[in-house]
């Protein structure tokens, strides 16, 4: 059976009409090529329909108490616990991630549920003491409206549960425009989605709503000043397109965009965990996180003693079909990605680099490639870009601080880490003269983030937060409110205005 | 004496020195539209040269613990109080404010620096447990860098206040650009920060810079890439373009534009409380504030009534030049806005309003005009369009829900209140589906906010938020970080990748 | 089958082994005066060991990640809501609730499971800046130790559920010793716990421990310095007695004592709502709830009208076996409380009281009261009081100041609730000036708290707080740390001291 | 010119009337053992009109807005600022610091008012949603009433100021009792806070008030229900007392007792910091801290370099008269301390200790003694005890997680700190299993606190928190707020209850 007949029977258990299948967007599996037909795609009359239905399902949703609301988003928790290894299997089938980054993926979406459950009883605001007699202020955090979730292939689950949990228990319902890439995943959330809305009873029709297709979407929603707030995942130059669409409207956009993390490696180091984390953050998801390892900043002193190690580790990796017991390299998404996987390291070596192992494609037919090392004598240009694919840039540094000023200079601000047992090197980092990027990790590599704290980045990666934290204040507005419950009417300031 | 020459001394005593005045930037003051000369511009290498220095303070300031950092903006309140009669009479003579709005601004400096320097204890991140054993997680503020400030005539001083104070703390340098309608005021707090830095003893040079000039220098600032905050105050359509500027480098706006200001009065409103509260939002600064009452939509059963008080109040207002006692409304700003006042009357005819009084120039010379309230009959195009001038706009309702879609169903979405002594309508009105503003008040006028609580608003004002609460988040780069202190290397969600 | 029966039966199916019906301590039925047999107590020794048990288990729990604690929660609220129904009779079978509030009981301990759930990835503390140079702060907060959970016959489950839920997350195992009033409602929490327990896997022994008997244990746990937080609820001569052992070794106490809850209804009062907010506060539970409605303070001229429809109201309340339909008020938990109620009603008409309704035992071989209305001229000592059974003392105010100074005037600070459409009373009865309770209710009645908030009172009520908010703050220790990664050795407040 | 004769020229020079000697409470300097005479006490009948004043305080101070309270202690803040080195020397004289610390405990009241000021805008509480439609929730934080601080002899000046700060900007009114063995600092304080409440203008009378005398005066505080807080400083012993008699009344304590305080150091530590580290946190204020560093835990590996230097050190350390530039030890406070100290030494040489260098008294008519280092072969007795002198116990170990047992099997838990460059020992040292101190510091001694962290211990130390954080919530009661502004009465966990 090929991949996309196993996605196919998938939704289809998970009770995806047929109907879906009569149109003209190409579906395809990354690792066999294999398709499964094409999706029905969403006109521009559905995408303004939709627009509409959830400015009328906010209507309605942002007067169901918060509480209640959690409760949809605690019964799609249970509704993900149970059909877990099903939406694991597509993201498989569809993204080519291995089968325990397909769970660890659901499980992403589970947890968020969880997290957003406790929050429907939080969405904390303040009260605080106005400096007038008689008078009492606080700050609320209310509904905000639509959001318009714009996500990318490489978590084509993830992210949506990430926006959705939190946009619905603050009040605001969701317009999902999932990648090209990646339809059939987000066909199966949607599903697991109704069931859930199914069980809670009296949601308002078109709480989240999905929309298969292409760019135009996205760019019909980054446009409409009835989407308060557009999130949107992907790539920088995407990230920008959408930043100028919706500031020239004065909307609000929560970005997360390109990452080009690395990781300082200190004397100090542990190097046997460093290789593992290395391992798993340059070459997990075939180097398709936007969190992946892709510059690797050594100490002179351990730098050989590293190499050497990884580039045993790497010869041996299983490269292949992520299904199989023991693969960790799935393939690439596409055949483009492909071509950019070659181009950069064609680059690199143009710009001085050295390929210690790997970078070569592995099957004539499909788009697995052997994920590379490359040895840089400084950070040129091909290092300073985003190449979504399983390459690391290793360069060596001497001073700490200079090692820094490394992880800095690049356009990208999404993660970053250092492996040192040195509580002063440790601290640096994590100091307001150390990472620039909004995840910084001590002995841990750059992917693999917790739900509970806020997930986003600096810089070019576009500034946005999700997930914990205070992340759900990007899906609320704020509004100061000041009540006089006095007969006086004082002025703040002592300004004096008697009429 | 002229009102420039009165400046002209101020500026003197305050230390500026005589040079800035040989330049062509006119001054003008709108009491007497007397000028004392012509202001030296930044030239566009100067501004150049101002971001370049502000980096460079950051790296040196960025380093400076933050209770140091907050000990320079106690010492700049305290100069703020040593200098406060004469900030508040330079903002009188150039920006025509009474003098006891003008002290009001002033006041609110002082206060923002009180609040910074309790910040600078505090500025807040989290620890939180990690899933992971032997690992625990912190999310951290950091300094941003170099913040532009853009601000706009109607506040000439206390914008700055309010984005420096926090900025300052926060490890920021500050480059402002003040409106070219009021360079002095901003010439004279800069001296004052001067005398500031100069006690503290090793700011590094350039922590607040001021670049008076035209419009250029802040499309300039905008661009910069290097300048990760952009705060700018003024109209709506000034706000769309820095955001798109912005936004296209992927930086981060803070932007406090146009409010459309609302009070919905109903039956059981204590009218005595709402007269004065009316008289003083719609009239103070002329009808110049950003949180100015426009428009007044009162229930038809107390509507005749309390626009018979109105009418009465109006008609005995002292207007006139602002240093004088007892005089509460000054000039315009300038002859532009007597235009604007002039064609918005005009198309509120022509739209079916009613004056029912004022709406006057009252001096030959001046730029003084007569506080107008005009009855509508429905909530016309000149009512959803924010006049800077002294325009109360009327409107009548029966039902409480339609009062709110009233207040809610203009562009903007500053400030609101209502005045009211229900339960159900005062909470209703602060409920999920009432103001769709950032500020809303009960039984207090839109204007006059305290520093604790977030300024700012919704919409097209900008989302921007400013002063108290955590206003301070805009001027920081959060960071989520995790740190393993075990000899493990677990992965999140339970993902196995084990090379 | 007498209502022992019933409860023994469930039991049975809930797994609790017949082994514990071989001991002494009497159970009974206050439905029907049955009993099922006697419990088990446990002896000295077996406290001893369970307190060694449980300083074992928090060595072990302590170091389970928060989240991985949250795991165990949520599987403890799967297994609560499986077992809703079968908890809920059990409450309403021992301690006589009808089965609405047994229910809403047992909906208690589930909605504080998801809370709980959503804090384990919370519990924040704080990163702070520090004053010198290369240094940082953050306050951490940390599992505590055992907790000793002392629990009165009125909310048999779910304050044990408050706690707990709130512990594990925490850290911290907990003991719990329940009324001896209701020990059977505790042995089938417990069963439910230990499902949760064995689906979970690997949670140390003794998480949750249950103590059955009489005060002696309560004793013992208050005196032992092994458990540094002991959170008691039940009357105040209790609280006092442990606030006092626990202070004498510097332990912490959470305590929930007695309420002596008051409403003031005024002019503007919805009565309709007001009438029925007073039945179920006052009559719910049979007054026996903590928060039970025990004075009603109501503007004179209204006083009237209200009395007289609630007279009306209360003449058709249905009394009787609370497992029956319709039933609204079921028994008092003992014979005690019914001599309680008769001479508190006693004490009342020899203070000047006039009953207008009820106050009689309805059924010769019960403990079934009809509930009273008594006009009292004052508040005299018997208003003070708190007498746990279903009298409400009216009190009459011509003076909104007066209403709330004899709200406060007692020496309980629970619960207080004010029905008004007026905001300035009603703002007035939540400033620093009104109620001076822990709780404060606009328009409902003084009973039904929510789990998201913080639940407990002032002054003689004891000051605990349990629940939502921060309340998991109590089953914590916190630690302020600071972290020098600075080759320099700073003294705060410039001390200088170089040997 | 006799140390006490300084004193008392300070105190004319602040303003203290003469009137104050005339009394019959010694005052004695421990530099020279000078007395100016005898003080005024505080009879009984004064204690109990002091309370009362201070409860008519209350009514009126609730009602100032907290920004305006905030503006007196920003004037006690300048005042302290001018008075700060007539205080700074009032500490040298009657508690025998060195002028630089005297300096420092001064700063310190400066710097709780900054920061009070600031929280005068924050105190902030919560809205939260509520689970019933129509419902608004929040938390507010209230003023608690008079708040009765007993002080102890080594922080004369700060501990009063740590909690008056906050307590008056909470709105709560102070009674202060200051140790019998420095009254002169309190008079001197009062004096400087009278200074700033005749600038403030309309406090009212009573606003903190001094009661000089012995210990009755703190037992009739701690009995007194009107004063619902007691913040006590001092010996467990004390505090137990304290803390009982306050538990008996349902009132609240805050605790600042005993502390044994240890540093850990490791072998990666920085020697050369450590030992600068150790001399001033076990040396300075001749030992006489409640975070005196008393015990140091080295590892085997460096505990003779570290000893021998340490040894080296205190062989030079300058005592002598604190008011003497050089001199870095001053005298204990009186002759009771001398012979703690000497008991203490003769008890740990009987219990094994070797006494490594000091431990002897200086000087025939003083109070002097030179600091004694005492190698232990185990922690006995004496060793677990607190002293309150100079005396630096040292343990060693081989294992980490020893030490960390070590340093927590004592019944104090003030403070702690670890020496080392190791993450792991860093944050284990940090983590739920670390230290159980309240305050944990890494490569920094366990004395010198910022105000920024919250203050104080866990254990026999008593569980209090003062300063930075949110302590102030101590000073306030909080009440859970819910407002129902529908036209229904839905109740929570959807109870039915339809009469």
């Amino acid at each position: 059976m090929t991949a996309a007949a196993d996605a196919k029977a998938i939704l289809t258990r998970l009770g995806v009409s047929d109907a879906v299948w009569t149109g003209d967007l190409p579906t395809r599996s990354p690792i066999d090529g294999s398709s499964a037909g094409s999706l029905v795609q969403a006109t521009p009359d559905q995408v303004e329909a939709a627009v509409a239905r959830s400015v009328e399902a906010f209507k309605a949703w942002r007067r169901v108490p918060a509480p209640r609301r959690g409760e949809l988003v605690r019964l799609l928790g249970e509704e993900l616990r149970a059909a877990k290894t099903d939406l694991a299997m597509l993201v498989t089938l569809e993204a080519g991630k291995i089968v325990s980054e397909g769970l660890g993926e659901a499980q992403e979406m589970i947890d968020i549920c969880d997290f957003a459950v406790g929050l429907s009883r939080q969405l904390y605001g303040l009260t605080l003491p106005s400096e007038r007699p008689g008078h009492h202020m606080r700050e609320t955090w209310q509904p905000l409206g639509p959001v318009a979730v714009v996500t990318a292939f490489n978590f084509p689950i993830a992210v949506w549960a990430w926006n959705a949990a939190l946009a619905l228990v603050c009040g605001d319902p969701v317009i999902w425009k999932p990648s090209e890439k990646t339809p059939l995943t987000a066909l199966g959330v949607q599903a697991v989605f109704e069931r859930a809305v199914a069980r809670f009873g009296d949601a308002p029709e078109g709480l989240s709503q999905l929309l298969i297709g292409g760019r135009e979407i996205g760019e019909a929603l980054s446009a409409d000043p009835r989407a308060p707030l557009v999130s949107a995942t992907g790539s920088t130059r995407m990230g920008k397109a959408v930043a100028r669409t919706v500031a020239g409207r004065l909307g609000r956009s929560l970005l997360e965009l390109g990452g080009n993390n690395a990781m300082i490696v200190t004397p100090s180091a542990d190097l046997e965990m460093a290789v593992r984390a290395i391992a798993f953050s340059a070459v997990g998801t075939a180097g398709q996180r936007c969190t992946s390892l892709r510059r690797l900043i050594v100490h002179e002193s351990v730098a050989e003693a590293l190499t050497a190690r990884l580039v045993k580790a790497y010869a041996t990796l299983p490269v292949g079909d992520p299904r199989k017991d023991g693969v960790l390299v799935g393939p690439l998404i596409d055949e483009a990605a492909v071509t950019g996987f070659e181009t950069a390291l064609s680059d690199a070596v143009t710009q001085g680099g050295q390929v210690l192992v790997g970078g070569t494609r592995v099957e004539a037919e499909g788009t697995y490639v052997t994920p590379a090392i490359v040895r840089m004598p400084a950070q040129t240009a091909v290092v300073e870009h985003e190449t979504f694919a399983p390459i690391l840039y290793v360069l060596t540094w001497s001073d700490f601080d200079q090692a820094v000023e490394l992880q800095n200079a690049v356009p990208q601000g999404l993660s970053s880490c250092v492996f040192t047992d040195s509580v002063r090197e440790a601290e640096a980092f994590l100091s307001a003269w150390g990472s620039d990027c909004g995840i910084a990790n001590v002995n841990i590599g750059p992917s693999g983030a917790e739900i509970g704290g806020a997930f986003g980045g600096e810089k070019e990666t576009g500034g946005g937060r999700e997930s914990g934290s205070d992340a759900w204040k990007a899906y609320m507005r704020r509004q100061t409110q000041t009540v006089n419950f006095s007969a006086d009417l004082p002025l703040a300031q002592g300004v004096k205005f008697d009429v």
